[in-house]
């Protein structure tokens, strides 16, 4: 059940040509997932999602790649995105997840959601030492 | 502004007092920040909260302990929480966050939110691929 | 799957029936989508439910009938509401949104969910210029 | 901070009068908070949040007033409303919520939080027998 | 669908074992719903979540078990969790909620929603004398 | 209160000066306002915001300006982003927006909330008839 009619073929426009050919040599793989398909109902949308999430995620930064999908999963989590936590979680176990680091993420991501409903429930002043604009 | 009143003198009360020396003691530090002090109105509340932060955030696991502060700001800033915010960032500083990490997670935590909103605008399907209990 | 079951004969209660009258006759369609007839398990429910959504949705007001669905849409997304997207993306084409619209409701949509990601995770003080209580 | 200028003489118009009048009555007390002060902005807007607010939480029903006022504290913490923690919390401490009563709410309303962050993470397919629809 | 593959067997696992009798034993009940199966793929998940969970939910405190079922479901549906949802709507039911109960509960967190957001939207002031920490 | 120091001098970055010159020029305005300032600690997230800033919503596009921050309203307001909130209750007003199409706004906007909840609640199903790929 979508919202917009999934294009049957859709890699006979020349652009989204061009966006699944990147996604496939930049993953390596020949799997699209249903996510592109279905953003290609809109050639713009479609180019500018892939390359910035081209740029974030499949580009060396910062922050290594597995710790880049699992951030993912837990923004998707916490916005209750179903296909997100699915598509990332995938991801993540392709580029090295263990057993071990998912039941963490989950420890991790579980327990800030629980301190998050008790700090706004007692409404807990923001310490001065936290503020960036005033530590010494 | 807060809705339960801030204890004047929490320590007062042995339980208390054995949780914020055993928050002093972890974090070797002599600050205790809002948080427990507010959750110091109930003391089972105290305790079992630290209890848990303590387990998961400051005892060495499958992730490492910024990675895992990280993921703490991921859900406290996609749930609102300024005071989490605050804090948790505030502890991946103090763990050695650097300025171009820090902007490296702004723009996962970012693009995360904007890819969960199409998913969910979209509806899409998730792709069979992705569903643990039927791969091969 | 549902929480509630659905009455399999719903207009054999007369202020139902009346209820169901009014939205075929509102949206002149024999259709009675199902959202109607599972809020029909509580009469006082369903009658409140539709007298504010009629009073809102479908009385000229100062905003558009489209402008409206989008904006229905536009929360609904962001609360992770899954029917709602459904319902009411369905009413926008109904009401004419053409496909460039709906592409541009998803970019401004998406962008604000990942700035406002940015600006809680930065905890951006609000200017002085934005309190209208104090604008001159 | 806010978006919209309180007015300063609120009850120079009669409309708005005969709500504050009633919230008076209602609450037996001459105290009105801001809400009601911001929301006059728009007279119909005040005088239908205010019927509604009266109508489910000051008008007995099936529950009783603290469960009402606990469950909205419950929805308005999950929503990460500053104003509604804190305008709730002073109502259900008025209609004598006890401090084991607030600390149980807050136990209960942050396992829900942590438990939810597990079953969407976990992505847990619904068990058939949970389906109103299909229960024998 | 799930992110993670269900165990076939898990009372093989002596720990599982346990829990899953704990919980059958707590609920008088043989039937063990998919939350725990899937939490089941890390044991000490498991036995912490079984563990709080018991703690906050079957054992008596200052509220009583179907005003905690309905609290967590408030959350659970300002979270947007469906599994959620469908479990403690079911649990409520099964501890007596009735319809009415059902449908007062639905009034009050469908109204929550609206008026934070309409405190959110004009961003009304805490008034001081919602502040704890000041209250004469 | 902010997690990162603002810049106190951050034109002294030539591409810095650069944004905030293109933000002036487009808005025909000499003021910065505190996003930009702080979004200043990294070049890069400052240039990519603003430019998808905009292209988005300062860009002539199938849906009007004022339009385009009213769906920003309404998506800063669910995620409950104060200071988004404050920027584009300020930017609508600047674009004509109404007393009485703010009062609208908010009335769509609160009801939306209002049910989403209802539909998760219920975990309404999606009527056949609203999936785009499946419409004859």
């Amino acid at each position: 059940m979508s919202t917009i009619a999934k294009n049957q073929n859709p890699e006979s426009n020349a652009r989204v040509k061009a966006v699944f050919d990147d996604i496939r040599a930049t993953r390596r793989s020949d799997f699209i997932n249903n996510m592109w398909h279905y953003l290609a109902f809109d050639t713009d949308l479609l180019e500018n999602t892939w390359a910035e999430v081209k740029a974030v995620m499949a580009t060396p930064s910062a922050l290594d790649p597995l710790t880049k999908e699992m951030l993912y999963i837990a923004v998707s989590v916490t916005n209750g995105c179903g296909y997100c936590a699915h598509s990332h979680t995938a991801a993540a176990k392709a580029k090295g997840m263990a057993a071990d680091q998912h039941a963490d993420l989950l420890r991790v991501i579980s327990l800030a959601a629980k301190t998050n409903q008790l700090a706004t429930a007692l409404q807990v002043p923001v310490d001065p030492v936290f503020d960036a604009d005033h530590r010494p």
